[in-house]
């Protein structure tokens, strides 16, 4: 079902080409350094319970679009927090899917699923209203056999190294159990400290609670706090973190007085904080955590401009994550200027810029990254992680920042078994993008395979330590 | 003159398939859901004057690019507000654009007349300064048989509905001759209520007067306006419209509080509104009409991002659309955050969203019509209705938002005779973007067959419910 | 080493038109009508001391990408304000260089220098850490003889006219001498006048009062600065200069009052003025500048939106051009609304603008420059004169600007030897350019030819008055 030249340009002349370099790089070990996975997978390695729960439940990609053509969060079986009543039947939520599945053609859920279902689960036939039910049935059987356990697919994916995303509350238990098993699989966390960050969210005084028992430090000041955070940016590194992670609206960095800092503090402990007060706790945080990166050499990561939530009413009845986040325009230049004027010029520190704004790329990030040695950018994410996102990606930035500014495909998933669908997907489009620059003679191919190694393996391996 | 394999890419792969698909769908009917074209035309099928009175007088896309290169507007016969004598020699005219037909090579407007000229008029030549009188007198000839007669013209070019643009005081006589005639095109209004709606133009008060005389109920506030308003939406649906338009420079949504919005129009109507008066009208009107179109189940277009009528001394001279109108910025996410999340998520309503900000595609556009139900995204627009236009639009939504998220083609255009050549480019154009596609394994030839289809008709039918 | 093909589409039938056209242009002489070549070397006409000061020091689009690595500006040479000695021995750098040449695979400095290197000094070899010496030594070997001392490159490489960079006070003494000397080569200043207008800058009343002195103008009020900015622009044209530059934050445009203007001006003097006044001047300057461009018939050149010296660290150190300067983004419809409103119509005006934010491409400065008279587009610069730039603005203005409203290819380069591939790589960017238009059938092979010609060589002439 699935063409061995699938993804390349249809010219012969660059397909041929696209498809050496290619042969080199498919099956090199999988380094994914910022996904959603849940680490509970791969502590209890059971076998997942159904082809729903596998792929359509854990995957806002997939109920966005059909969402988008009026099918109801209920009927998906999204479970509701206001206690309304979802389908629970799986088998009719499959069949719903199957018969929207032509809505993904040729978007990159579709080629995922596309490969997943074809190279994971050995299924020949293109989904569809007529097959639904017997796909259904031939994937819940396959998921009882020892084959479909999730360490077993981890090994077959060959996966070298998967990270998690985590909370700094997180006791990292999974993680733990992971690491005290025989298995040896490596899964390390990641530190996302947003939770506790952002002084806004409703649930902030709750999260500082939380830190201070994980961390035992009673946490009344920003100092208080800050050491809650080194503390807890310990353990993670203890556990195998080699990076952080935030979430954040704007880039916007800015170091604040100690008083300020400590009177914005206080005002969020009493629940009184500001909207201008969340903004300025934020753009601090980020100075103090870069700070904190130089010190104890975890990569940072920011993942700016997504609007969260932005269907209220969807919100209210069924939480974060369900399709409804939306990108907002970015400014970086002069955001991250007062962060890069302090750290972008030291060695021991690397930022890693992701953005949903793709008409900074050529015009804030190829540049700053070709500049400060600490900035580097990840990979088209999100919404961009497709065939013509990373084209555009390349596109953009490379002639400017060079691939060596750049820092590998990350793949950002919650869909476990859709990992190696993406990195593959991914590796093509590298090949392609290269074996078009031979064909071009703008590089050698010999240049092209070095280049090629390094998007598929090396540039993640360096920049994150692994 | 023209090549059948015209626009499709040169690679010979790509463009077998590109025609293929293309056979399928050239000679389907055109559903025109927006458009400028003067229905008086029809009303009355009248020969066209002349050439020049067909071609150049009525459209800016053409005397904007020959005013760009010196060229005055006197000479090419625009008729002035204050009286300066203008060109009246139309020959002469003809001569000028002709002498200047270079400028158009590799432009959509130059493809049109292209395409006008030799499937049209049967013209086999290029335009240049040697042949122009000779065309001019062929075209003048042709133009006075019966053949070319506006009603002919609908039926040889295929038109299955022709949508005009109407303005919300406007008695729709054309359309009222038209349906009482024994011909049966199919000639539909579009309720634009710009003008009653912008408190800010230099008439408003004497649309308001217009208003309350077409709709019989006497304005004196915002209840009755709103009332006078229902009541002509009503007589536009009566007439067989299926959708209104609005052209705002923002768009800006927001709901006021009653006691505030007639405060606004009270000073509107006493002449002393402001500019924030006029932004937050218009912002409440968007919320105000998205609430009538659940209601009447009238379709619901914005076009919003054009800096109207930019060279002021042209347009006191010259007036409205001459060419002088520059997009600008445009914010969605947070502009649309209102409206989308009051009525988004209601399938009764269907919200059609143009922009001639490209760098919001990805950004915004289609995560926004990849997630709300309501949520639709109209063909790339004006500047954009051209090769590389299209190309980047499908390029910039498809893999978000899926094909079924957009409504398919809209030629927007005030020039009768090239509706052909619009659709006919952007069908060429959508079958080689899924050629392409095809070529690349990304699609199956047969998804292809499908979603082209969809594209050149079935979309634009469902979604206008045709 | 260098295909002939290079750059051109691989796919066959492209690249045969594509080749067929680019012989007819690649030897046309070279108009430079914009860029930063010291005058000083074509005035003393001495040989280039080594490969190092040749090629590196002067470039700061290479060593930016060498800092961004993690290598310091001292290790390469670049001279310190603090007096911290750096690297003197040239080898050394040179060595540096070539170990790390492989950073510039696939980028615009990379092809550039390949091209110097191969088709400027007959380097047979790609460069790399094992003959980097022997390379540099047969560099050096060449740098001696008379073939390749200034004069005789700018013959060799066919300019026709090399415009440089000159600010308001400079004497213009290098000029002078290339005039009065027997030698032919036309090289004509352009009058920057960027350090005396921006009154912001640490250095400003040193500036007035070198302009009082250049001008023997005493500058005590606006009046009398606007008398010596006139008189400066005198002398630069009996010089030979046919334009103007400025480099400006924002393109802002505005007229102010006398008596405004006149107290923002004392303020300055006073060393008392504010950001605000800094913002405002600027804009008024702009206007001014057009006024004068009027009646002295320069061209007005505008290169907006570059962040100057982003990095203040590397700023104290290294000083100004240090590959720190960081795009943002820009905003020209309304910015240019006051200065196209009053001068945008005349005839007699061209303004060139420049940018560095391609969103602003489609969006707004081709529906700007497909208008107004005086408005036309200068080549993509900086970060976008490259492959991927190059097509990009190509695709984004010429089908709403057509070709004729820009200005043809601008090299901006510091990097002298550099001249020659950089007008190479644009010829045959434009040759590929039509030639896939050629070969979709959008234009015929005659209007591509046509078109070059203009792209290569007529543009640029016409537009400067060449």
């Amino acid at each position: 079902m699935l063409n061995p030249y699938r993804f390349f340009d249809p010219d012969e002349y660059v397909r041929k080409i696209a498809f050496e370099l290619y042969q080199e790089v498919k099956g090199m070990p999988i380094l994914s350094p910022h996904g959603h996975v849940n680490p509970s997978l791969l502590a209890y390695n059971e076998p997942f319970p159904d082809p729903t729960e596998l792929i359509i439940l854990p995957d806002h990609y997939i109920y966005r679009l059909l969402y988008s053509q009026g099918i109801s969060m209920e009927s998906l079986g999204i479970p509701a927090r206001d206690g309304t009543e979802v389908e629970q039947d799986h088998r009719k939520i499959w069949k719903i899917f199957a018969d929207h599945y032509y809505l993904f053609a040729g978007t990159p859920t579709g080629i995922w699923l596309n490969h997943e279902l074809s190279e994971v689960f050995g299924i020949e036939e293109n989904l569809d209203s007529e097959n639904a039910m017997a796909i259904y049935d031939e994937l819940s059987e396959k998921l009882k056999s020892e084959e479909f356990l999730p360490r077993r697919l981890f090994e077959r994916f060959g996966i070298e190294v998967l990270t998690t995303t985590d909370g700094a509350v997180d006791s990292l238990e999974h993680h733990q159990k992971i690491q005290l098993s025989e298995w040896k699989g490596r899964v390390i966390p990641c530190f996302r400290p947003d939770a506790v960050i952002d002084i806004r969210r409703p649930d902030w005084n709750r999260q500082i609670e939380a830190l201070s028992e994980a961390s035992r430090i009673m946490i009344n000041s920003f100092p208080s706090f800050i050491a809650a955070l080194e503390n807890r940016r310990e353990f993670f590194k203890s556990m195998g973190a080699v990076s952080t992670d935030q979430g954040i609206l704007s880039p916007y960095t800015n170091e604040l007085d100690p008083p300020e800092v400590e009177n914005i503090f206080q005002r969020a402990l009493k629940w009184k904080s500001t909207e201008e007060d969340g903004y300025l706790f934020t753009a601090h945080m980020l100075m103090e955590m870069a700070r904190m990166s130089i010190e104890d050499g975890m990569v940072m990561q920011i993942h700016p401009g997504s609007f969260r939530n932005h269907n209220q009413a969807l919100f209210d009845r069924f939480g974060y994550d369900k399709g409804a986040d939306i990108p907002v325009q970015t400014e970086y230049t002069r955001n991250l200027h007062p962060l890069l004027n302090k750290f972008g010029n030291d060695r021991r520190f690397t930022l890693v810029v992701f953005t949903l704004d793709e008409s900074t790329y050529s015009r804030e990030l190829a540049p700053l990254a070709g500049h400060y040695p600490a900035m580097k950018l990840g990979a088209p994410w999100w919404f961009h992680d497709s065939i013509q996102g990373m084209l555009r990606f390349r596109e953009h930035v490379m002639e400017t920042a060079s691939i060596y500014n750049t820092v590998g495909f990350t793949d950002d998933t919650r869909a476990f078994p859709s990992i190696p669908a993406r990195h593959d997907l991914s590796r093509r489009m590298d090949s392609n993008f290269l074996a078009r620059m031979v064909a071009r003679h703008t590089i050698t191919m010999n240049q092209a395979k070095i280049m090629n190694m390094e998007l598929a393996y090396k540039l993640a391996k360096r920049t994150y330590n692994l």
